[in-house]
């Protein structure tokens, strides 16, 4: 929803708002049973004022489009040509259907990302200045196309990428084969495959309070379930008749920035495994990290950790490359269910990463990373220093993208982050990685400049401290 | 399991195999409660006497690693450290999970495929002399990498593909706006999306008899029943209390070669409206049809059709892009479930196929793509009508990839699969497309040479005529 009314138009603004809701009602876009955005959203989506909404919502009542139900809101009623011609009712194929929606928030900051006038203050990726672009634009005009690779894929990926990424992480201390890799678009989709090929309905996946799987859906959409355990050890045994899972992210856990210590690896490992509990450890961020540390998968002898990483924190998240190191069982299974659902991610993509990872442009490239986030991370402590040493606590980054900061009082409100993005600033509130904290908020030093960082703070600051939401 | 023993080596071949599925045990990656392949498979795998693997698997069951259950097969029973440390069940995994494994068939195929010395019969892909690779090796030298597109995309893909794809898709009669397009993974995704975000558990897929449906299970596995029907009229009214659809390939079926004449598009269309039944077309091969046809979308006025299109078979699989064309509400629930499900699709990828719609080159190459597959078509036709003249019927080829040919006797058997695959040569046969239908084979003029179809015809209609299987 990117129109918006023009000012400068012969036509009034009200004119221009029924005009295209209309249309968009009459083409099925907006299908009946949907339920429009409320009229504050509506103001700011179109950058008019409250009460040109309210009249131009009142006209296409009148003309019995719109309906608005006391407590629930304005819903499409009818259509132009509904009593003509029937049509799907998508509606109500979208509430009835399998995969769980995106909350709001997350749905709004998936929105409004793209737009360039937008102060990220809490965004997954990297800065634009901070992505080799030069670098990967020669090697695309310097790499030779794989005939091969121009076709359907084997299902487990391109084995001269499979061969690259064994020996990658062998820097790391994770011994394997190719045959124990699998090619993913991005960890993100080995989540989805793992919980479609290794879980079923009622499984139960375990994971620390505050985590990123609570703001995508992969295993509650399948059916899951997720609960919270921040100390492995006090479980000592585990739920009947359900395969389960622990999901960790021992080095750089997001959003808390957590590194685990080689004793809590230890403990969580030998915990797991007397328990005959499957640990997936999401690494994504394990290469990022200022101090050396080695995956969990590194002293995992019996093929209990199935292990993912990607190159989306490190190299471009737009290539889509991620693996799963596992027991070779368990990647052709998961081979197979990818072959199913997208018959393998992108050559050129796998080509491009293959290149950088075995030319030495990839450790290269992360070398130096490393050192830009390091000085980027004390910049935004001392920002945090600054405005909110007696509001909140934190602690100094340690490697990654983020600070999580508690601020003492719950003022992480979703208030809070709607009269931000009025003010053109995007924030990432604690609420979407644990349901109900509002004392939380994650900030990344990996995306804004350094004005912006400071613009942004200080609006931050002052709309925390002046309390205008 | 592409392994196999050496035939010169010092150590025997028995030994050589006794060892190789140990170590596979004691890693984890055939796990307590696997199934082995069947003693003829195995023997096929390891190239080796059926007696050889006879005795190697016998040394296992003494060795307390396999046991053999009479009309079940043989299976993993212990592993040598299990005793001592618990390990996760994996097979129990995968056996209880949501997914559905491919058939045998269709896993040996996607195994076998990359294989070069395979003569390729029915394979879904154009052959690496059809592919332009030189032309996009060339273009990968000239186009400037969109700084924004290394990141993470928008989630309907990129703005300027989809306005390429809105240009494209005019050309063929449908209007529409870059708002009612998302930018999927291949045409296998879109599908997969539409399962999960437009259907429930328990909806109801319609489908002609032999389908291509049946050879993936992205609505079976989401918990979707398919249901047979070849004559949408006799269809009066739809099963209560669930979402279906029509799954309908409307230009070059396959595996069927079938494109609906011009009253069939009319009557579908009338009917599936009348029953607001929605409508899912499937277009990949559409392009390429010798004669010009229309989408079903172009004729849709109530946006009553998924439409989904792909540049798999015409340009190149390998980048993995297709797209979905639907009303605006339903863009943007799928968008939010691919976003959930993998971030977007490559925008390496993305930009090729931009450059390549609107430099011009995509059409001039399907002009001349569809040419040349005209000529092999014609080529293939000549084959059968030598071969098969009397044992089978066919449909002259109107476009796409296929040739349907119908044996009067059930002679196209699994048997006859393996017992070509051990020649080198792989089919497609037709209870990939429906159970039990033995009479069909997909036959594909478009990727085995001229040299490799008339060798590979050849040994069909050997194999065939003689019963060797
Ligand atoms: C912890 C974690 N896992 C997985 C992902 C997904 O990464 P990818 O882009 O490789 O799918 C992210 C990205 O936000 C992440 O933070
Ligand atoms: C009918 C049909 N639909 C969809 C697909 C999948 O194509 P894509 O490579 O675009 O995912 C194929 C490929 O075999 C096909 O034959």
């Amino acid at each position: 929803m990117h129109w918006q009314p023009t000012k400068q138009h012969h036509i009034s603004l009200h004119t221009q708002i029924v005009e295209w809701i209309a249309t968009r009602i009459a083409s099925g876009d907006f299908p009946i049973g949907m339920q429009l955005p409320t009229q504050r959203a509506l103001a700011m989506q179109f950058n008019v004022n409250r009460s040109t909404i309210t009249s131009a919502l009142d006209e296409l009542k009148a003309r019995g489009l719109l309906e608005a139900y006391v407590g629930r809101g304005t819903f499409v009623t009818a259509s132009p040509w509904h009593t003509l011609l029937p049509t799907p009712n998508w509606q109500q194929h979208i509430n009835d259907s399998i995969h769980k929606p995106n909350i709001d928030t997350i749905q709004l900051i998936n929105d409004y990302e793209p737009n360039e006038q937008m102060i990220r203050l809490g965004t997954g990726e990297l800065a634009p200045s901070l992505l080799p672009r030069t670098a990967l634009q020669q090697s695309l005009a310097s790499i030779t196309l794989d005939e091969k690779l121009l076709n359907y894929c084997e299902p487990q990926g391109s084995i001269a990428l499979r061969q690259a990424i064994c020996a990658h992480v062998e820097k790391r201390g994770i011994i394997t084969t190719p045959r124990n890799i699998l090619v993913v678009s991005g960890a993100l989709q080995a989540l989805q495959l793992i919980a479609l090929g290794l879980l079923q309905r009622g499984s139960i996946i375990f994971q620390p309070s505050a985590s990123y799987l609570n703001s995508i859906h992969p295993f509650q959409s399948a059916g899951m379930y997720m609960r919270t355990l921040d100390d492995v050890t006090t479980l000592t045994s585990l739920p009947h008749a359900a395969q389960s899972l622990y999901y960790a992210m021992p080095t750089l856990h997001n959003p808390s920035g957590y590194t685990w210590t080689d004793e809590e690896r230890k403990t969580y490992y030998t915990v797991c495994q007397k328990l005959a509990l499957p640990i997936l450890e999401d690494d994504v961020y394990g290469e990022l990290s200022f101090q050396p540390t080695q995956p969990l998968k590194a002293i995992d002898t019996t093929g209990h950790v199935l292990y993912v990483g990607s190159v989306s924190k490190t190299l471009s998240p737009g290539l889509r490359i991620g693996w799963i190191i596992a027991p070779e069982a368990v990647i052709t299974r998961l081979a197979d269910v990818k072959m199913q659902t997208d018959y393998g991610s992108s050559t050129l993509s796998q080509q491009l990463v293959t290149h950088w990872l075995t030319s030495g442009k990839y450790d290269a490239h992360v070398a130096t990373l490393k050192e830009t986030l390091h000085v980027r991370a004390q910049f935004l402590h001392a920002l945090l220093l600054h405005h909110f040493q007696d509001l909140a606590s934190w602690e100094q980054s340690t490697g990654g993208f983020y600070i999580w900061v508690r601020f003492h009082e719950p003022v992480i409100q979703k208030s809070l982050f709607l009269s931000l993005l009025q003010q053109n600033i995007l924030i990432h509130p604690g609420y979407m990685y644990e349901l109900n904290d509002f004392h939380h908020i994650r900030l990344s030093y990996a995306y804004a400049s350094f004005d912006d960082l400071t613009t942004g703070i200080e609006q931050l600051a002052k709309a925390i401290k002046r309390r205008t939401y």
